[in-house]
């Protein structure tokens, strides 16, 4: 699945952007596409390589830079790299002997759009407190 | 696990708040912890029982109210609930027959911290972009 078919999340509100995981429950489509994007963030090799790759000055690294931080084999360490690729989380691109990665931020920026409480919603309080 | 006992992540910051997954490689430890809140979100029956507490006025909600949303049995729901809770998403409170359930706000604020990219961070462009 390339990063274009990649079907964009949180599209839907005013504003285009951001219909939110807080506002309103998601729907049945939505949560699956979402939940996608979620289940490659939810594995610590794949949370460290998009750490690396988000953080790294001038914006993308070469595989050979990312294995050697893991006690995993290359192969596993491009198992994770795909599964944040077909999750639009970060992108690739080949040059001679090696692979590049870097950061898409659009769907960080998404992820962080609809964890976001809209501007001036308080604290839930339960309506029934406990004296 | 009470959400008392759960490790509070992306409080390393120089301002109390969000070390970020943008910003720096994340430690070992860090990304199995956060690894288990991302996997707790990434389904999408979970992802839907949390934007319904999320978003019901009021703050609560009855988990008699969230189970006849699915056609999913009530200890399934039970069990995606509790992982939830596990992963310090939302809090729960027994009232004579029925449990409510809320957000945890603090938590997704957290997490869209961690998200969000620091101010002024430009989009990466690739070193050798393709002519």
């Amino acid at each position: 699945m390339s990063n274009q078919e990649f079907v964009v999340l949180g599209q839907d509100g005013p504003d285009g952007c951001c219909p939110g995981l807080l506002t309103a429950p998601l729907a049945e489509e939505q949560a699956v596409e979402l939940a996608k994007v979620f289940k490659a963030l939810g594995d610590p090799v794949r949370l460290r390589l998009l750490s690396m790759i988000a953080s790294r000055a001038g914006g993308e690294v070469c595989v050979c830079d990312l294995t050697p931080a893991f006690d995993l084999s290359q192969p596993t360490i491009s198992h994770h790299l795909k599964l944040l690729k077909q999750a639009g989380l970060i992108a690739s691109e080949r040059r001679g002997t090696w692979v590049y990665y870097r950061l898409l931020p659009e769907m960080t920026d998404r992820l962080a759009g609809i964890l976001t409480r809209p501007a001036g919603q308080p604290l839930p309080e339960p309506a029934e407190a406990p004296s």
